[in-house]
């Protein structure tokens, strides 16, 4: 590979290069970055912005002795070529190797792996400050942006980077988009700020206490470079304001940047190419949700900064007017703000990834659970997914099914997620979190009981062996059953636990009396979660109990099929693990 | 009772007082707070401090059809004097009546159950949009304090009620205190503020697009009744930033605003009816990390604002020096701050109370889990209290144990405890929370393995029963053991589970050959926590499983022999039951 880009091989080959040179390298980068991720997919809009600023960075400082922390991370393909992994960007056969976040298991140049937003600036107050004890001399960058700065860790961190007090760089990249548009009364004084070109006196950075720079020509790589000379060494913590375009050098990314902020494999822009999808629980929810809103002013849609994922498209967040609102990414916020509303006589439908939901743990538990506010919290992307480490949706149940006062309702069909929904949005007892599942499956209308809404369904009544199943695992409770009478004649019961809160004790108590074992299906981690619960509650009978679930830890973008192999969630070593047991 | 707070029996009262007895009721106020906290104990400074507002808050707004949010809620007891329950703090019969904290169950004036901070403008960001969405028309006022503002979910709420855009009163309340000194950027610039009686160019609040209010007399309700009369019905959000003085008029609260924070029972501010206290795990770790501190320049003590429960008393802070960082009230912040530390070579000691860890779960899993950062995390405050819901720490073990990567050490003995605690601090391979228990017990040495550290400790070989129990149940194990003896003439089998993370799986495997049942005891909830993990072990195993431990429900100042009772947490509960069983 020609080119200069073609001579980097890790950052200190940035170091000695020329200003020509440099905006070279950007030129270079940009367009494998387009190239790579149109193909790939990944996150396009984020990365097309930041490529002259880590150009600069990696250009004026000595890294991997100075340190860099990226907020997020998925702005970091640019630092990734830098540091002996472009073969991910530049060569078709590379394209998978690296993660698309920060990694310490790929590079020393990566410190930390990081995929929720608004952390950095703490995690670097930590590596500003371990350095001061050990009287070290480095500088330690933070690389805040794409939103992140609506998130209160964030402010948390800046707060605490004048206490650190010594040499702490924050390189702030307003790119003036969340993933959609920001929200929240910052925004008003960085559009300030960039307005005045920093001049201004109203400076929410400097009320924390924190020097500041400001860099209008974000994407300028000379301009960069200047600012990071004249705070390399600084002895303080300061933040460099950088006002960057998302989507930059791609036409169509920089007009569409909600679409642009991460597009899948083999996307086509132009839109020719969408085949028909199927449908969708997002889909699914939209449509119940577009009716409800027009029948009731009350009800109202809430989202923390991150609509793609739960499907609130943009068409529909407009449908909604006053109905829907987006709190940036807040979750803490965004819980708390649910039991207000709830409170208040409104009926708040917050929409969130299981992953991302991790944040406002305490606010389920204080402002959910023991208020019994009646919120309904639909969690999507929870479960096993190809997905990397970072956003893993996998500890939602251990999560939120141990909060006393939550009614956890897990859904296997779409009948049943609409009676689920539409129960709960209008119930005014008990905060509710839904289990969203991936796949849209058909059934029987009626199995979700409004008049006993953490009964459980009896799906199949058999003998000798019970299955439980949680929500999506219902396909797998009767591929089993079906194995099972197939190979060993046996007629299994199968059970659709409709709620994985609480037991539906009529009906366990009817099990041990006609059966052996129990088994129990779900797509989450066992420790902690629903299989637990049923070997406690069978603890003490003869019954014996097998849990069919993932192991304690972090999926790093392992294929499905894989590790429901390894975790035998498959009909056939279910049947082969009931079969050795020899009952 | 006679005086003006006699005549008051609900806030109307309040409405109609002439401003000289606005002053005698606040005077009143204030004496009945001194003498009722001086003999109950609770939370003294801050309810001191916050009688002048209140008072001139119930004067001037429509209570309860205007809504007061309290944030932590600790400094709400004058609130309720002027809502109907006085008699908890004017007639010593009733002294114990209320909790310390809002309660909607007693009073409609109470909108939500609050302890943790920084979560009312949040609250009320929520209440303030449900109310425009059902058309309604009152203010809603949140109060913010006590060092809440450091807290991330407070920026969030502030950020987010200028989106909201209606009326929204935002009662800062500066004392220039957290429950120790202040940390962070921002108390510098609240300072500024004081100083130049919020006529600064430089203010934080109106960085976030907020309207802003000055009163410079906090403690003067005359001041206080003219502004907030002055934005009563105010059509947009606005920050009234008042400066009173904690503990003011009880010298020895002013002068002592730590100490004067939150006091015990029967507290003698004199010191001189002190009885000598027993030996505290908070004791013990304070002599641990003076020395460790001294002998490693690495080694640093991190708390989130709050010492006093952590044992991190102001004479062992100072000893620290730049090895004691307080981060303010930001749990969030703290742990990715240690992790940050670990990363860079540091060793972090992060000090918390198992109800403010909750704050922290995302940063647990991604920070410290999937980091594998070596920080070592102290729990205080786990398990069972005789506590206010909202403080209720039963969550921990589900909380932290099933989280991917985290070691959590359940000592049971102050010798294991600092075996455990000496082996974390100073290991690099993984983050390790140690559950520090309540009582100091004394056993042998060298139960815990540094050289297996999630190995478990075989404490008596016997048969037919083991009893497992978790940290400081071991004294419940052995008196189990000594019934089932006396009573059954079985010797059961004790072993003690020093890790709740991971299974000893060579000692677990070894018991179903001689044991019929296993007994497991921890305290915490059951669900989701040690016991359920046992179960699914044994789960295909012809042994029974027996779980004790709490339920899944929120424990409000329940004394702790009474729910262990309704636990069956005591020898003879466990042994009939056992007996029960009929094995």
């Amino acid at each position: 590979m020609s080119g200069v880009l073609g001579r980097i091989e890790s950052s200190a080959d940035v170091r000695s290069l020329s200003l020509g040179e440099l905006q070279a390298l950007c030129d270079e980068a940009r367009s494998a970055l387009i190239d790579a991720v149109m193909a790939t997919g990944g996150h396009l809009g984020p990365n097309l912005g930041f490529v002259e600023a880590t150009v600069a960075l990696h250009h004026v400082f000595d890294f991997p002795t100075d340190k860099l922390v990226f907020d997020v991370s998925h702005q970091c393909y640019t630092h990734k070529m830098l540091t002996g992994r472009k073969c991910a960007y530049t060569d078709p056969e590379h394209y998978d190797e690296y993660t698309g976040f920060t990694n310490p298991g790929e590079s020393e140049y990566d410190l930390f792996r990081a995929g929720h937003t608004s952390q950095a600036v703490s995690l670097a107050c930590g590596l500003a400050k371990a350095r001061d004890l050990l009287k070290q001399r480095h500088n330690v960058i933070a690389v805040l942006g794409d939103g992140a700065l609506s998130g209160g860790e964030a402010f948390e961190g800046l707060d605490n980077a004048v206490t650190v007090g010594t040499n702490l760089i924050v390189v702030f990249n307003d790119n003036q988009r969340s993933i959609a548009e920001n929200s929240g009364g910052i925004y008003e004084n960085l559009a300030e700020l960039r307005q005045t070109k920093g001049a201004c006196k109203n400076n929410f950075f400097r009320t924390l206490g924190l020097d500041y720079r400001y860099v209008e020509e974000g994407n300028d790589v000379e301009a960069l470079v200047a600012a990071f000379e004249e705070i390399r060494d600084i002895d303080h913590p300061v933040v460099v304001h950088i006002h960057t375009k998302k989507g930059k050098g791609l036409g169509w990314a920089e007009k569409n940047p909600e679409a642009a902020h991460s597009i899948p494999r083999g996307f086509d822009p132009t839109g020719a190419a969408t085949k028909p999808k199927e449908l969708t629980y997002q889909q699914i929810t939209r449509d119940y949700l577009r009716k409800k809103i027009a029948e009731d002013p009350s009800v109202i849609v809430v989202n923390a900064g991150a609509p793609s994922g739960v499907g609130l498209t943009p068409d529909f967040r407009d449908s909604c007017g006053d109905q829907f609102f987006d709190t940036g990414i807040t979750e803490q916020h965004a819980v708390a703000f649910s039991a207000g509303l709830a409170r208040g006589g409104a009926k708040p439908v917050f929409m969130v990834m299981a992953t991302f939901a991790q944040r406002a743990f305490d606010q389920l538990v204080q402002e959910l659970g023991l208020n019994r506010s009646p919120a309904t919290v639909l969690v999507f992307g929870a479960g096993f997914y190809d997905i990397d480490a970072t956003h893993a949706g996998t500890l939602d149940v251990v999560m939120t099914s141990n909060i006393p006062g939550i009614t956890c309702l897990a859904p296997s069909t779409c009948e049943e997620y609409l009676d689920m929904l539409d129960w709960s949005v209008d119930q005014r007892e008990r905060p509710v979190v839904i289990r969203v599942p991936e796949k849209v499956l058909h059934g029987e209308q009626g199995a979700f009981d409004r008049m006993r809404p953490t009964g459980w369904h009896m799906a199949r009544k058999g003998s000798r062996i019970a299955i439980l199943s949680l929500g999506s695992t219902v396909e797998l409770a009767r591929k089993t059953a079906e194995l099972l009478q197939e190979r060993d004649g046996i007629q299994a019961t199968i059970i659709e636990a409709l709620n994985y809160s609480s037991f539906d004790v009529r009906l366990l108590n009817t099990l041990p009396a006609e059966h052996d074992l129990a088994i129990t299906l779900e797509a989450g981690i066992l420790c902690g979660g629903f299989g637990e619960k049923v070997a406690r509650f069978f603890g003490s009978s003869p019954m014996r109990i097998l849990c069919y679930g993932g192991k304690k830890e972090f999926l790093d973008r392992v294929p499905t099929e894989e590790f429901f192999k390894i975790y035998h969630f498959t009909a056939d070593d279910i049947v082969r693990d009931i079969e050795n047991l020899g009952l």
